[in-house]
Order: structure tokens, then C-alpha cells, then sequence
């Protein structure tokens, strides 16, 4: 049976020494947020995933939901018991306004905490992050009556939420929606139609779920300008606050699907459903994607939970295991008749693959949260401005590469269960299993790469890449001075030039024929990855390195960053130049072949 | 529901084209191998295929295999019945000897068949490869008498064969292995240990299952060097040469796996069940690695056959589903609201790499099954040799190289179904789940890794490898003064100049510290990878282009081969420059940390 120990240490080194959360005690929400507060709070988050949700990830994976005759859903055994002890802890308010019984606390707070309870239990944390998110959208947009209707029973975790897009025949492309919104004389409006891939749709854990609902006002354009958002209640709203009449939506079916048992993944219908529109009517999806890039990141962060679950099961299984004899005396076992597997070089390769991808992942991750706080509640406006352009330029990277890479990660680290990796009593199965959802929703990867080359790059005359290029090569050139730093700060400002050069590519190639820039679109992504990743390794090696020369306590733990980063630089970065000749091979290729060719 | 039509057409143009078989008539066996019969068998081979063993495909993972309280084994409904329908239309004996009932046929036409089979249907096949490794094995190493004994009906498909390498405590390292084998006074032995992960351990399909076992006799060695096989069948075989007393053997239990599930993947307990020795004693793992390495290249062809039906799937589905509009108004379809998948690039570049890595991987799982043919029928010595160098060189490139990319092409099909590709109803994730084991089993990938680079490449000097370097740096260097190849043919010479200066560090490096050579093992295998398809993407463009001066009817399908080889050389291959640099970086930062860094 697999196990998972919440990685505090290393959580607290992000955010201590590499973001340096005490500088921005003048944000507000970060006034409380002082190192030993957070420490409090990720003790406590980490024992709650390690000893309540993570034993229940298995049940979820093999029981999984079950739907009822009467459209009614039965999460996994443990789930409803696991949600009131969350709420009841208080998990679900972290990073939620104080107005509405939330603790204000930063992003990265709550950031922190998602991770660990993704690694424990991602179908579990979809039930939360999906609350989350569906908060967001309507702390943005929507009324103050809506906020004072919804919110406080969203934030408290008695009530969920969900988001729902995508219908049987249109999932990317939502201007082909077709469920519609009748307009009723007391402003509210009946909604009618199917949607399907709903996450946490239909289930037990809550009193009520409020549904945000993607529809098409009668009349409107019937295209992606004509969408609208509604907030649509499982229960309506009764004069006291509490739960009302039931509305007229249901649970239709539940999917079978690769991984995620323990999520409910509906189709649901919804027949003439009391909706309220949220903002203005025709500007629904500029709502949604408030929570879409919410999200985005969360999934982002999803990938690399299950890698870090499923790296930390492939360490123990290596150092446990025993096969073979190590290429070198001074590392066999003289008392044993075999090594265990850690002493094999290429078990060891993915090790430090897994530790090189997580250990920047999580940087990159918690960075990005931080710049969502700075984005909405920095005193100034041009550091507000410089955060959103970094997190909206990012969003895709984190989406896209970070879970390909947390896919990746997690088929190795079964790789090195070897036959054992492949039988599902081990558990590494799901971790695989359940990590490749993280590539597929919320916008697949595919499209993540086009929404960064298509209209990220573009924004603002390219306000944001060119302050992203300018920041790297910044700390880059700063660190080339450090002798610790200076080969992988070198190794920084080749791939940094990689991606520059191929951003100039596509500015020359893409006017005349934008498929050019499409099909180099995700390699792109990936080398914008590289990059990302690579400047947190400078960050985390520059604070490593300052520790140790301060005379640090635990030496071995910032060593292994220096050694980190360099095999990172050495063995990773090494594919900047090949994505960028990938890139300028161009379209003509991919484009040529008629479709019967294939 | 996922459908297959097997590539027919493919596998022709190869061995007509490419390999050119009418010129090997002098073979044995050959001289009946004319181009007509080849398309008679590949047609037949492929209805069979296409209406009776792909409708199973889902069945089989739906319901799986059923263990009883006996310990007897029911495969998924149909699969005896189609089983009975592959023995009678004689599929099992095609390129077994005739003195035993086989046809005689040269291994390539048989490997065609094994493609077209594994991509219908994965577990089903793996009934009968595992046969067809048992019979090679007893064919080299049994005596007259059991060669007479169990081979017809093997060779009949009466009976079936299994592999019993792996213990609960030993996978990779068969040295620790502990089961064992009691000379008895008539000259058989008593068998008595658990082996795990036996595929088509236990099952209903065959009358009697001839498991080949190794184990240690009694007072042997205990390590590598005590290992000896026996044969050791569920029925004794009677005085009549059919089914006679039950053996003391049985199946423990089934293994829950990630995927293929219609495959019974048994405990199998050994209770003193009579065994008899195959050759010499404690020369058991020579014996069984005749069955590995044709197991081997089979699996390394289960890679290519998941991705080959994962493709033309998402073929299929780019096809048929709307979703976006096109970036340039040429491709744009008027008279829709939305333009097929098949027109955005990203997605085309997923189809395009699926069909440059699977035409290439056929090409070259192919020219393997004729090198195997060659290494035994050949009438020259020197050619026997040669034949016998490369494929023993390219055995572990083809299971661990075709394997991983296998995995990656079915991964990326089902991407391109986005949320409909996780949905098990579909059937793309089966694909992905069925082509994880390739990976893992006959040695995982890492093992085939240092099998290239412990073993391999140092053979007889390393003769193998410099006759592989020749090769490539001749037929490109030919194929330099021919303008439509000389692109291909430079990046082919570049990508084989990355390998020899990779093997040349490994040289230089490995005597010194073998852990500089394991820590690039598996980067090398992938750049060995990319060098032998390119070299296939070589030979299928020379073929190609020949016939399209020569005025082919169906210039279309020529035409394709040499965009898909540009597309090879200009979207792939840059990755061997990448996959030197990794290597060169050698193992300081992938041994560094001590154990308790991870």
C-alpha cells in the first residue's frame, strides 16, 4: 500500500527562503502570514492528509462513486465522514475573504495545502478545489446579494460548487453550446439542457451544490459571444438561507473513466432549472475563465502531486527492494547477497528526474500563487499590473507542461516497481492513472500551447513575455558572478535565448501563415517549461548557496539543491535546443498530407 | 467503440519494397514466401483479426480472466471460441518447422500477423506468442524426445507454452531465485517453488499448458550460474502422447492489473510437480533467453501494435469530431460552424509523429524478424553472423525504444479524444493501459538499457555496433547524391555521429567508473532508437522514391512516405543532438546524494 508524508520541509523552503514570504507583509492578507503561522497551518494540513485522506484514496480508487436509481450520488466509503472533518478544520476558508467567514490568508497558503491534499487524494481535493474555484467567479462577478446568498455557505464548505462547460458535442469550442436560458418576469431564467464531464456534479458530501452554468440567452448569438453564466442551485435558496426546493436538474449518469473513481464526473441535465445570471448577460465566458484560470493552476499543481506521491513510494520501493549488484564495490552490500535498486544508475536517473521536476515544480507553482495575491491586492499598481502579465503569460505553462512532466514523472516512478508497478494492489497504477486527467481537463495541453502562443505572447504587444525574457536574463547575468551559480545560470541564458529566438520565429513566420506558429505551439510550451523550471533552480540554488555560506544546520538538504540544480541544468536543459529546431522545422511538414494519408 | 483495419498495405510495401524478399528465395523457407502467398496470408490474417479478435478487445478488459475455488481459469467470453478459430485456420504454425506441423514460413511473415493480432487484441495474443517463445526454446535446447513429445501439439495450438522467471522476491536478478528441482530416480525432478506474473498461467483455451520453469537443482550453485529449465506440463503426457495425469501444479490466484486484462496473469504454485531438465543443467537462463530475446522482439512489436490502433483512432475521431476553426481560411469548411480536429495543427502533429514512429517501427520490427531468419537459414557463415550481430545488438532498442514510444503515441491519441479519451467507454484508455506493460515486462526498459550498453555493445570486440555504424554511414552516405534523400540523409549522419561519439565517451569514460556508462544507458538506447528509424525512414523514402520515378499508380501513398521522412528529420530526430549532451554530462549529479536526500 502506498504511503505519502505531506513534504513540509520542502514547502517551507519555497516559501521562506526562495519566495521570501516576509517581505510582503504590507499585502493585505499577508500581515498574519508570518513564517510560524504557516508553519502551524502545514503541520496541521499535512496530518490531516497523511493519516485522514490518503488512506481513503484507495478506497475511491476501487469503490469509487455510485449513482442511485433516484439521480442521488454515494461518494466512496470515508469520503462524507473525511469532508465534515475538513470543513470542520476549517480547510475549506484559508484563502477566502474574511466577509465571508474566510481567513484571508495568501493563495500560496492555501496553494501549499492543495498540493498536499492532491498527493493524499486527488479525486477528494476536486470536490474542494471546484468550491474554490466557483467562489472566485462569483466573488468577481457577481452582485453583492449573490456573494451574501452564496458565499458564506461556499466558503464554509457546507455547500460545493461546480463548473460546467462542456456538452456531448462541444467541449474546447464553447461557442457550439446549446443549452439554453428562458428569461423569467422575476429577472430569473430557466435553463435547459445537457452537460456533460461535470466534476463533483451530483454527490453526498454537501447540503447543496451550486452549479455555475455556461447558456446561450434566447436571442443571443449563437456563437461565443452569446454565453452567458448562471448560478444554478441543486436547491434553491429558502427565505432563511438555508436549503430550499429542490431545483429541476439532475444527475443523469455517472463516467466510467481511466482514473479519478472517487470524483463523480456527471452528465447532467438540466430541465426549465432556476438560473441566475452572474454579471452581464453575453459575457459569461470572460466569468468562467476566471474560474477556468483559477483552475488552470490548480491543475498545474495536480501534476506535480501525483508525481511527488508517486516519486515518494518509488524511493521507498528503492531503497527496499533488492535486485542485482551496483556497477561499483564501494556501493554493494557486502552482507547481502543483492543491491538494493537505489545503487543502480538508471533507477537513480529517474529518482533525480522525479526530485529535479517537483522540487521546481513546486516553485513555480507557489510563485504563480503568489503573484495571484500580488495581481489582485499589491499596493501598487504597476507591481499589480507586472503580476498579472507573469501569471497570465504562466498559467499555461504551469497547466500544460506541469502535468505532462507530472504524468511523466509518475509512469516512471511505477517504472521502478517493475512488474510490481503494473499490479493495482501496489497503488502505482492510480497514481498514473489519476495523473492523466491533469493533461486533459480544464483546456487540454494541446490547447494550453495555443492559448500561450495564440494570445499570451500577443497580449499587450508582448508586454509580458518580454519582462519575462528580461527578468530571466537579469537573474541570470546576476548570478553569473556567484561561482556556485555560474554554470547553471549559463546553462539559464542559452535556454532563455532558445526561447527567444523562437519567439522571434514565430513573429516572422506567423503573420504570413499562422500554422507555423501552431505546430511549434507545444514544443514551445515545453521550452517556455524548461525555462520556468530552470529559474527556479537558480532561485533555489542562490538561497541554498547563501544558507550554507551563513553556516546552515542542515547542510545536507541544501547541498542536495546545489547537486539538484546542476543535474537539472546538465540533464534537462539539454532539450532547450532541440525544441527550438523542432520549432523552426515549422508547419510544412506537419501540414502536407491530405487526410487520406492517414 | 474503438475499430482496426490492419495495415495490409503497410506491411506489404515493407517487405515487398523495403526488404525485398523475393530476394532471399534461396532461403529455406523462403522459396514459398512468394509476394502472392504473403498477401493471401496478411488478408486472411487481417479479417480474422478485424471481425472476430477486435470485438473481443473490450471484453476482455471489461470482464477479464476468472479464477475458481479449483484454481481453474475462465477466459472473457469468446475468447475460447476465437481461439478454436485461430487453431483451426492454422494461424499458430506459421513459421513453425514442418517436421512438427508448422508451415515453415519465414519469421517475418509471422511477426506481420503477431502486429495485426496484438493490435486487435493484446491479451488474446499474448496467448500464443508465449507459445511460440516456449516452442523456440524447446526447438534449440530439447531433446529429440521432447521436441517429439510437446512440440506438434504445441506447434497445433492443442497446447500452450508459458515463461516462469519471476519469484515474489526476484524479477530482474534470477540469481536470488529459489525454487527447486529434486533429480528423481527415473531422471525427471521434483518442482517446488512460487513463481508470479506468469502470463496465460492458468486458462481454458488449450487442453494442456507447457510451462518451461527455471530452478535450481538441488546442491547447485545459489546464484546465476545454478539456474537450470525444465519443462514441467499441467498434464503429463500419456502412453498415448495425449493428456494424462494431472501435474502438481496450479494457479494460486490472478493478478489485479492496470491493464491487459483478458490475459491471465497467474501465482503459479509448484507442489513437486514433475519437471523435466531442457539441455544441461545449470545452463537454464541460455536456454530461457532464446525465449527472452524472441519474447522480446515480439514485445518490442506490442509497442508498435497499441500505437498503431491508438492511431487510427484518433485518426478517426481528428476526422469526425468539429471543435475551433481552422487558423487560415483555406482549410476552413464553409458550410460548418466548426472545422474537424484534423485541420489545427497541434493536433496534426500528433498524428504526424504516430505515423513517422509507427511506418518506421514496422520497417524495423521487420527487418528484424528477417535478420532472425537470416541469423539461422542463411547459407553463408558470414552472413548468418552478420544477421546475428544486429538483431542481437537491436533487440533491446526495439523492446525498450518501440515500447516507450508505443506508450507515447497511444498516450498522445487518446489526448487528441480530450475528456472523451479518459472515458472508458471509448476505448482509449484501454490502448494506453494495454501498452504501459510493454514497458515493463521481459526485462523493464532500464534493463534493456544496460543490456545495450553492458552487453551489447562490447560483444566480439564490439563488432556489432561498428557493423551498425557502417551500415547507417554508408546507405546515407549513398544516399547523399540522391536530391530527394539528401536532407534525410545528412540528418541521418549527424543523428549517427551524436550515437558513435556517445559510444566513444562511453569508451573512454566506463572503464574508469561503469556508473558514467549506466547513467546514460537509457538516454543512449532512445538515440540508438532515433538512428535505426531514421535508417528505416532512409530505406522506406529510397523505395518510395524509386517507385515514383518509375511512375507508380498510387503516387498518394509514395508521396506520404516522403513527407513522413522529412517530417522524421526535421521533428525528431534533432533529439539525438540532446540525448549526447545528457549522456556526456555523465553520472556525477545522478550519483551524488545519499540516500537520505531522496
Amino acid at each position: 500500500m502506498p504511503s505519502y508524508t505531506a513534504p513540509v520541509r520542502e514547502t517551507r523552503f519555497i516559501i521562506d527562503q526562495v519566495l521570501g514570504l516576509e517581505r510582503y507583509s504590507s499585502v493585505p492578507g499577508f500581515e498574519n502570514a508570518s513564517s510560524e503561522m504557516i508553519e502551524a497551518i502545514l503541520g496541521e494540513g499535512a496530518r490531516f492528509c497523511e493519516e485522514v485522506l490518503q488512506p481513503l484514496n484507495r478506497v475511491g480508487d476501487e469503490q469509487g462513486c455510485i449513482r442511485h436509481e433516484d439521480g442521488s450520488v454515494t461518494t466512496p466509503p470515508g469520503f462524507k465522514e473525511a469532508w465534515d472533518q475538513f470543513v470542520a478544520g476549517g480547510w475549506t476558508t484559508l484563502s477566502a475573504p474574511e466577509e465571508y467567514g474566510g481567513q484571508g490568508l495568501p493563495s500560496v497558503v492555501s496553494t501549499a495545502m492543495a498540493e498536499y491534499l492532491c498527493s493524499a487524494n486527488h479525486s477528494f481535493e476536486m470536490y474542494n478545489g471546484l468550491t474554490q474555484g466557483a467562489i472566485a467567479s462569483i466573488l468577481v462577478k457577481g452582485s453583492d446579494e449573490q456573494k451574501a446568498t452564496y458565499l458564506p455557505n461556499m466558503v464554509a464548505g457546507r455547500w460545493t460548487g461546480t463548473m460546467n462547460l462542456t456538452e456531448p458535442h462541444c467541449g474546447t469550442d464553447l461557442g457550439l453550446i446549446r443549452t439554453k436560458a428562458e428569461p423569467q418576469a422575476n429577472g430569473s431564467y430557466k435553463i435547459t439542457g445537457t452537460k456533460i464531464f461535470i466534476s463533483s456534479g451530483e454527490h453526498d458530501l454537501s447540503e447543496n451544490i451550486i452549479h455555475l452554468v455556461l447558456a446561450k440567452i434566447a436571442g443571443a448569438p449563437d456563437n461565443v459571444k452569446g454565453i452567458s453564466l448562471f448560478i444554478v442551485p441543486k436547491f434553491l435558496v429558502g427565505a432563511d438561507g438555508g436549503v430550499g426546493e429542490r431545483n429541476s436538474l439532475a444527475c443523469g449518469s455517472i463516467e466510467h473513466k481511466m482514473g479519478i473513481h472517487g470524483n463523480s464526473t456527471c452528465v447532467m441535465n438540466y430541465d426549465g432549472a432556476t438560473g441566475y445570471l452572474v454579471g452581464e448577460p453575453e459575457k459569461g465566458l470572460a466569468a468562467m475563465f476566471i474560474m477556468m484560470n483559477a483552475a488552470r493552476l490548480g491543475v498545474g499543481l495536480q501534476g506535480l502531486a501525483q508525481a511527488e506521491v508517486a516519486y515518494q513510494n518509488a524511493v521507498q520501493y528503492a531503497k527496499d527492494r533488492r535486485q542485482g549488484r551496483a556497477l561499483t564495490p564501494e556501493l554493494r552490500d557486502p552482507d547481502a547477497k543483492a543491491d538494493t535498486l537505489f545503487v543502480h544508475p538508471d533507477v537513480r536517473r529517474m529518482l533525480m528526474e522525479a526530485k529535479a521536476y517537483n522540487e521546481a515544480s513546486r516553485a513555480l507553482v507557489l510563485w504563480g500563487a503568489l503573484q495571484v495575491d500580488l495581481a489582485r491586492k499589491a499596493p501598487d499598481e504597476a507591481e499589480r499590473e507586472a503580476a498579472m502579465d507573469i501569471i497570465s503569460l504562466l498559467t499555461p505553462v504551469i497547466k500544460g507542461y506541469l502535468t505532462d512532466k507530472g504524468f511523466e514523472v509518475a509512469v516512471n516512478a511505477q517504472q521502478i516497481y517493475g512488474g510490481h508497478g503494473y499490479i493495482r494492489e501496489w497503488g502505482m497504477d492510480q497514481f498514473v492513472r489519476d495523473a492523466r486527467i491533469a493533461q486533459i481537463y480544464e483546456g487540454a495541453n494541446g490547447i494550453q500551447a495555443m492559448d500561450l502562443v495564440g494570445r499570451k505572447l500577443a497580449q499587450n504587444g508582448g508586454r509580458a513575455v518580454q519582462a519575462f525574457f528580461k527578468l530571466v536574463a537579469e537573474e541570470a547575468g546576476d548570478a553569473k558572478g556567484n561561482e556556485a551559480l555560474a554554470s547553471l545560470a549559463s546553462a539559464l541564458e542559452r535556454a532563455n535565448g532558445e526561447l527567444q529566438q523562437s519567439t522571434l520565429w514565430f513573429m516572422q513566420n506567423g503573420m504570413q501563415d499562422p500554422n507555423q506558429v501552431g505546430a511549434g505551439a507545444y514544443h514551445y510550451m515545453h521550452l517556455m517549461g524548461i525555462v520556468s523550471l530552470g529559474l527556479m533552480w537558480l532561485r533555489m540554488a542562490k538561497a541554498s548557496s547563501a544558507v550554507l555560506s551563513n553556516g546552515a544546520e542542515d547542510r545536507g538538504f541544501h547541498e542536495a539543491k546545489l547537486v539538484t540544480a546542476r543535474f537539472f541544468a546538465e540533464r534537462i536543459m539539454p532539450e532547450a535546443g532541440a525544441l527550438r529546431r523542432k520549432i523552426e522545422a515549422g508547419a510544412d511538414t506537419v501540414m502536407a498530407l491530405p487526410v487520406e494519408a492517414f
